[in-house]
C-alpha cells in the first residue's frame, strides 16, 4: 500500500509526523509536492483544514484515492481528527471503510471545472448586478438579477451555500442545490434539483464561475455555462455520524 | 377495468361527465360516496382541486391506485387537466404511464397518520409558542421555541412548508424537509435529509399534530412523536414536465 | 410619593424585600393585588419577567407611571436588574430619569387593544391559512395567505416578530413594523412605517387579534381592523445603553 | 429662476424638449455639461432613469437644489414622471412643494463619500469572504464573514439591500439599515437604527467601500470606516403618495 501526504505550508511539521507514523506501521509513503500526481497512491493524508482537501481536489480530475484528512486549523467538516491523529489515521487504515461525495462539473466554452462545495458564478465587478437565467432540463427555472448564482452539493450546503437563503442537505442525498446571492427581486426559492439533471446558466454581462472558491474562469454573455453531476466522485474514509458532526460545525457558526 | 370517481361537493356535473365517458371508452366506473373502498379500484379519478386528492388519501393506507386529477378549482400541482379532460384522461388510460410519491408516516403515541405534504406539529394556543426538539437518527438537530415544526416531503415543498423558509424540493428527490414555524431564534436552517432517516419530535406543551392539513391529533410534553418514509406511496398518473409545472405554480403566489 | 408593587405569582419573596426595602428608604409602598389600580401610583416597580410587564400594561389604559423592572425569570429586554435589586432601585428613584416607548392601539369593530409588542392577526383554525389585506393610509400594501400578521412595535421587534422575517429596530425609531406569519407567498418583505401613519386590515375568514400574547379579539371578514400609534405611552425608568441590551439577549437566542 | 439639465447620454433628444419647455415658461435653463456647477441652480432637471439621479448627487457635497426626475428608462423611484413630462414639470415649477431626504456620510481614513442609497462594504476579491465588525455608538453588534455589508438609508431600502434580508423602510422614517450581504452565519438579523447614532466598521482584509454603486474606495484592516447621517439632504420636487409609488415598484421585480 502507498499513501502520499499533502500539507498546507505551515503544517509541514505535522505532515513529517504523519510520513514517520505511516512508515512505521509499514505502509510506503512520502510527502507530496507536485499534487497532480496524488490520484496515483492508495490512499492521500491531507494536513490542514477543508480548504487544503479543496485545493488537492482541484487537481484529481476522476475518482480521488480516499482522502483522510488531518485538522490542524479550525473545525472542518471534511477532516476526520486533529493533530493528534494515531489512532484515528490506524483504524481508518484498518478498516478501510469509504464513503464517496458528489462533485458538480462545469463547463464554461470548453473549459471544465470541477467543485465539491459548489459552482458560484459571479458577477466581475463589485456592486453591479448580472442578470443570471438558469435552466434545468432546458426549463426556465429562474431569471434574476442578483450578485450571483451557487450551484451547490450536498456537501457544499454548509459552505459558501450558507450564506445564502440555502437549507441544510444531508450529504447522502445525491441533489443539486441552486440558490441566488442576493438577488433582486422579491419572489424566489432555493431550489434542491435531482443530481441527474442537466442545468444550464445565462449572464448578461462580464462574469466570473468559481470552482470551490479555488479555480476561476471569466465568462460573457456569449458563455455557455453548462452544469451537471460528475462522475468523478471525492472518495473520503468513512465518518461515522455525519449529521452530528454537521450539527456541531453549526454551532460554531451561530 | 375497474375505475372509480370521487370529487369535491361542487363538481358533481363533472364527475357526472366522466362517469359517461368512461363508460362510453368501456371502463367500469362508479362515482364513490364511501372513499374508503377507493383503494380497491384500478385507477381513482378525483374531480376538485389539490386539497381533493389530500382528502382522498387520508382514506387510503397502503399504496394507492393510481390517481388521475381534473382540476375544477385553482391551479393545482397534483392534478392533470382541467374540466376539459377526455383527451388527457384517454391518453392517460391508453399509456397508464404512472410515478409515485413518497408519503410521511407520523406516529403520535401508538396513532397513525399519513401525510403527502407535510406533518405540522403546532403549538395547540395562537400567539403562545412550543418548544419543539427535533431528532434525527437519535441526534438533536434542533431545539427551539416556535409556532411548530413541519416535516414535508418533496411535494410538500410547494404547499405549507413554503411559506417557511424552505427550498423547492425536486419531487424526484427522496428526502424529508425539517423546517420549523415562525422560530423565535436567530440561528436556524432547513435541513433536507435522507428519506431513509428516523425523525423523532419532543414538544414540551400541547401540542397539534395535524397531517396535510386534515387530520389533526393531540399531543404534549408526554408524546412520542416518530416520523418516517411511509411504504404507502401515493401513485399518480405520470406527468411530462413536472418541473415546468411547479415553476407555473410558483408564479401564482409571486 | 406612592409606589406600587407587581409580581409574579412565584415572586412574592422578593416583591415583600422591596416593599421592606422601599419602606425604609421612605417611600410609601404596597403590594397590588388588583393591577387596575396601578395607573395611580407614581411608580410601578414590577417583579417577574417581562411577560409581568406586559400584563401589567394591560390594565393601564393612558400613559403609564415609571415602571422598574425586577428580572426573576430569564434576561429581559424590559427589566432594570434581577433580583438584587436595592443599589439600581435606589439610584433609579433618585435620579428619576425616565424614558418612554410607543405603544399600538388596535381597534376591531369597536373593541380596543393596546400593546407594547405587537399586535397578531392569527387564523382561528390551527393549520388553516388567512387571507390578509393590509392597507398604509389606504394604499394597498400587502394581500397575502398566511398565518398570521404583526404589527409590532420597534420594542416588539425583539419579541414575536423575531420569528419572522423581521429585522431589528431600535427602540428609539418611532415606526411601525409590518410582516406576515409563515406567508403562502414568494414576493414580500417585511415593511418598516412611518408612525404616524393608519394601518386597517381585512381578514377572510375567522381570527384572534391579539395584544401582546395576553388579550385576544375574535374577527372575521366582517371585521374592521385599525391599527396606529397610539398615545398612551408605557414609561419606563432609564436603561443606559439600550442596544448593547438588545445585543446581550439576542445573543441568548442565537 | 435659473434651472439646470442633466441628462443620460442616451436621453439628449427629451433634455433638449425639457430646455426648450423652460424658456418657453420663461425659466432660464440650460443643459449642463460640468455636473458639478448643478449645485448653484435654483432646482435641477434630471432625464434619465434613477441612476442618473445617483450620478448626479455624487457631484452636490452640501444640500441639493430640488431635482425634479423625468424617467426615460425603467420605472424608478426617484422620478416623477415619464417623458411627456409638461403638465407634471409645469404644476411641480408653480407648486415648488419639495421634500428632503437623508443621505449617509461615510468617512474611510480621511477619504469621504455620500451616499442616497447605500454605502457598501464589499470584498475586493470575488469568492472570498472578508470579516466585518459593526459598531453603534461604540457598542459592537455584530462580527460577521460575509460578501459585504450595507448601510442603507430609507430611500435605499428598495436598492441593493433590498437584495438581502432587509424590510423596506418608509422614506419618512429617519434611520440607518444595517444588513450583511451574504453572511457566513446562521444567528443574525437586520438592524433599523436611529439616524443619530453613529456606525463604525472594521474590516479584516481588502475590500472596496462603494457609494450608491458609483464611487469606490479601497480599504484594509488598518482603516477607520466611519459613517453617520449627513447634513447634506437630498431635496426632490414632492411626490404625493410615496407608499403607493414603492408597492408599484417592488410589484415590478416579483
Amino acid at each position: 500500500m502507498k499513501a502520499c501526504i499533502v500539507h498546507k505550508p505551515d503544517s509541514g511539521d505535522v505532515a513529517r509526523d504523519v510520513l514517520k507514523f505511516l512508515t512505521e506501521i509499514g505502509v510506503s509513503a512520502e510527502i507530496l509536492q507536485d499534487w497532480s500526481l496524488a490520484k496515483d497512491f492508495d490512499f492521500i493524508v491531507s494536513v490542514g483544514g477543508d480548504g487544503t482537501i479543496l485545493r488537492l481536489l482541484q487537481f484529481i480530475e476522476g475518482k480521488t484515492p480516499p482522502i483522510f484528512g488531518i485538522n490542524t486549523g479550525k473545525v472542518g467538516l471534511l477532516t476526520h481528527c486533529d493533530a493528534n491523529f494515531r489512532e484515528f489515521l490506524l483504524k481508518a487504515i484498518e478498516e478501510f471503510e469509504t464513503e464517496e461525495f458528489m462533485r458538480i462539473e462545469c463547463v464554461v466554452d470548453g473549459e471544465k471545472l470541477l467543485a465539491l462545495n459548489e459552482i458560484a458564478i459571479l458577477t466581475a465587478k463589485p456592486a453591479r448586478m448580472i442578470n443570471v437565467r438558469i435552466f434545468v432540463d432546458e426549463i426556465e427555472i429562474e431569471d434574476i438579477r442578483c450578485d450571483g448564482m451557487l450551484i451547490s452539493t450536498p456537501i457544499g450546503s454548509t459552505a459558501y451555500a450558507l450564506s445564502t437563503g440555502g437549507p441544510i442537505i444531508d450529504p447522502y442525498v445525491e441533489s443539486m442545490l441552486i440558490v441566488p446571492v442576493a438577488p433582486f427581486k422579491l419572489g424566489w426559492k432555493p431550489w434542491v434539483i435531482s443530481a441527474d439533471r442537466k442545468i444550464k446558466a445565462e449572464v448578461d454581462s462580464d462574469a466570473f464561475v468559481v470552482a470551490d472558491g479555488h479555480k476561476i474562469v471569466s465568462a460573457d454573455s456569449t458563455s455557455e455555462i453548462i452544469l451537471r453531476k460528475s462522475e468523478s466522485y471525492a472518495v473520503f474514509f468513512k465518518v461515522e455520524n455525519r449529521i452530528g458532526k454537521i450539527v456541531r460545525k453549526l454551532r460554531l457558526i451561530r
